[in-house]
């Protein structure tokens, strides 16, 4: 698996470089613009005390997320979804998913009776915004709970976040298990998967699609043997940012 | 895990009884009314000759699903997205897996520049709407397949169809690893795994979701072995139902 | 009149077979899947505690109604209300119209502070789909109303039913007056008319349009005739249904 | 009958003064500002060559109408559809209903490839605005014709209009049936129908509801009479004004 | 620049014949049907008791508008605003302007909790639809705000009004500065500027485009100095027509 | 006018730090990531071969623009336009605004039958979103013609770009005239304008807005002094940015 190179000269089981640049923006109370190679991700966290309506008195807290690609975040120019009138099923989707992905390691009592909305604007798109977007989010989402316990509104002793989480694509491209696919490589992957895991190594989201040839029992072990490793140089990256 | 009982009295690895009722619509080119248990879905297929226009002249045909739940088809009446004016993100979620399901068993070559609209109506639910949905769907298009050879739209010796395909919700409730979660199962589990698999076996998709707790590798292969297991059930009764 | 055949071999004045199968849905505090020969409608009543707000604290309820066709419950595939993001003006107009002629035969003050929604969702479209919704959505209705009293949402000696309601279409074709036209005879209609009748045999609704040439007193004279005497039949087998 | 007065002192037989300014816009190819009482309604009709694509070929023109009110045409002022961001039920019947109105005294052959569409926006409303609007829009929709004749657009020859049509209502109030129901009186009928009617005297469209409890056959044919009467002077009047 | 006529025959200072009928609906709390030569607005005034919830307990009142064009208020049909579903820019950004300028000469402390809204409709387009609109609204306004002291809702001392508004447009054209561009004018204008005055001529909006070359500093002033002259005139209409 | 100090240390007459960061993002023809303070918006300019359909064959280009303000761009989170469905009218007016900015500087015969979209999307806001759109959009224009210019889709010789354009914002605070406000200045000026301006200090739209009292004729002189001065140095800064 190992002789294999690809386009942009990585082995099968690299990840592209990834950068974190924490507090990007001035003004939500957590934010991280990411990167995985050329694929960008602006995520921001922005805290209110407060629930919805259909939450309150309850006790505890909401984490909710939007996804959204600036139209020209692509190689051609995308239509905005606020002009066409309506979000696409993939935004939908893919909103739906880091929103999931991040509840899974938050502790809602803990958090207690207010709202986080993570917001994750792509600036620049080469496959794998998804899997960016998580992966930043947590980091924003981290940021502001530390502010709220700064602020009071979350008690110092409440520890909102039960683990850290991180996702990576993964796929089959020219029969090869490779991992954190580009663009082109996605494009040509016979098979897709997008796993979302935890610090802990234990799996949030699992969702593998064949594009072309349905793929079989050995092939699925290969790429979940190759998530759980870059998501766990992923995890070691999201620690040393938020420990600085 | 077999001495675990369900509400419903099945053992972990039961599915509910299936039945498959062919040619319920006598205006579709292919049609099956599919329960699994309590949950009921009309799946009808739509034969159009011609292709959309971003597919025009390149000999390839399209498949495509649109997923839908009756107002009352819940315990609580819904309100319509018709009347919302938009279409939900579970719905466009769901309405893409069913469509890129059936892709994957379509050579869209030998279909020829022909189109098919599945559309799955749910009409009761109680869990698995949408695996329901992926299994009677398959029926149908099998139907309208069939139908478009008798027609003379499709030549007598082309195949589209490369293999079937079927879908299962497993999930882990109480500790215990279960196939075709009832809808009070499903609200309880902690994992909630939707598979889809085709006749020889093959995964064409796999969407694996911590509800509550992550999961970890080991339960992620019990429930993937119990889906297999299930899937397999469920190609035999759409073989035989064909067969008549 | 009489020697006229149809092309199913019905006389003008016979309405096609009438079948409904009440309680057809599990869930719905009243159901009725109702046909008139091929067309098929599902007709649903919920039942919720309370009003809309515009009627709260007048002591009064609320009966409204939903229609809807599935998208392949006509001979060509139609696209969804939901994919267009409105409600047309033809599905409009119907569900005005069931709701109206529910309304006519309930004692607001009798159903106390409560709502019914009848939804009717037209499985399968051969002419007559709003006259074969109100029928059948009179006996979904009956079945909510005894439920709730059931319940204790009504009380036992309240009625809120004054009568039955049922409706028919009439039509002149090729200069004949008929009765229950079926979708090919509707399409060749010169005269179109919807006539909603009480089980005491009075008026409700009466609609007639011209669909080509204008129609004088005397047809509009045959055609009522004809429509008492259809839903005098129609008021007898809800009756029967409903006695079971 | 006629010895009950009316709040604006009229007999039940009488209509409220209509009056009808022909060609009150510079713009429209046609144009009528009609008055019943305090309702004022303007209809322009606008004449394009050409019809829509669906028509093309085939040797027919179009005819269709939109209604609509003015935010304060009534005593509340109502919210703006355009600003709501859809169409409300009863607009589009009312749309629908003065479209097929009109098309039922025209002959599209005669009328050639070319499409006229009425525009009915309600200035003033007290009742009736639907048949004012079919009434005025006649007026307009013939002046458009003899435009469109004059610019060569239409043959000298050719007759596109059939017959000419107005409308009136006419409902059961206080157990008296009365003609052209003004806002209090509508609202108070226990009988309310809108009756289209040919020059000629046949009938294009007859929609009668029971507001309040079912009609029967008696109140329908004095209902019938009445409405006859009326549109046989509103044609008197149309004629009139045409004739300048 | 006197000697130049224009094609109605007026000299570049002039102003189209204005003319004011106040109280043109009999509906609304206070109106107008202004004209500015062929262009011709209904603006009505709707008063209500109370605001916007934002704005409760703050004890200061609202005043906010809304315009809109008939389909044929203009040379060629346009489609509704209410039928494709959404309001355009154009509609929405003089809208606002409007309501800015309305809201400049109102003491909305003394105005107290009320709401006033005022619709300007378009019922012919014949350049400066937005200057007529803001002229009309101030005098529908004062006419308002009059009725609801007489009925008590304002107290007779407090005085909402703190000045009047009135507004014109003007513009170059062939290199001739000129007042109150007519729509050919317009059209053909290298500059187009929309001045908002108040009686006391001061400044309430000033908005200049370039349509062609951009215009330098002496063209301005001499824009600034023509439109105060006109607004200058409106003014003394207004105040006329509402001293009867 | 210069011994006032404001919030931030400035003189009246002094723009905050303006910083144009040219190709920031990799995959448009042309962008700029450009500042005025903390006011921060990314520009893109897509070039297309082609043009609108009204364009067609009319051998002229087409050059238009989106603005949008990311969710978290502000201090407190905004709903998406996207997710409420639909673009509000601020947004409307300010793409409207940059679009006729670009064109007043554009030769669209030069340009050729090509389309070029410009978008603006504020990613962090503190005042001055349009005025810094407007400065950067017209950056990211230059590059994206000299991109189309190299790829021959402009002849070598053609000279789209007739000059440059910049815009800035002026406002009377506390009576004091002052160039490029901050949010804060923003909200309490009584006077807020925006001035697009050539290079070649020619007026593109002049849009002043008495926000408290109306303004006089020598506070908008002093105004216009102002951004004529401002603007200049904006376009200096382009040039030099540039001509790199």
């Amino acid at each position: 698996m190992t002789e294999h190179t690809r386009v942009d000269g990585r082995s099968p089981n690299d990840m592209r470089e990834v950068t974190i640049e924490r507090g990007w923006s001035t003004q939500a109370e957590g934010s991280a613009l990411i990167s995985f190679g050329n694929t960008r991700v602006l995520c921001t966290a922005s805290f209110t005390p407060g629930v919805p309506r259909w939450l309150m008195g309850k006790g505890t807290g909401w984490v909710t997320a939007e996804y959204s690609m600036l139209p020209r975040s692509t190689n051609e120019r995308m239509q905005r979804e606020s002009v066409r009138g309506k979000i696409g099923g993939r935004t939908h989707e893919i909103s739906r998913l880091i929103g999931r992905s991040l509840r899974a390691i938050i502790d809602t009592k803990a958090l207690g009776e207010n709202t986080i909305v993570i917001d994750c604007d792509v600036i620049q798109a080469d496959g794998g915004t998804r899997t960016a977007s998580i992966t930043g989010a947590y980091v924003a989402l981290a940021d502001a709970i530390e502010w709220a316990r700064e602020q009071g509104h979350i008690a110092k002793k409440s520890k909102p976040l039960t683990d850290s989480v991180a996702a990576v694509s993964v796929g089959i491209v020219d029969g090869v298990p490779m991992s954190d696919l580009a663009y082109t490589e996605d494009s040509n992957a016979e098979t897709d998967m997008n796993v979302v895991v935890t610090g802990s190594g234990d799996f949030v989201e699992v969702q593998g699609t064949a594009e072309g040839t349905p793929f079989n029992r050995t092939e699925l072990d290969a790429l979940l043997d190759l998530a759980l490793a870059s998501a766990q140089e992923l995890a070691e990256k999201q620690a040393a940012v938020l420990a600085r």
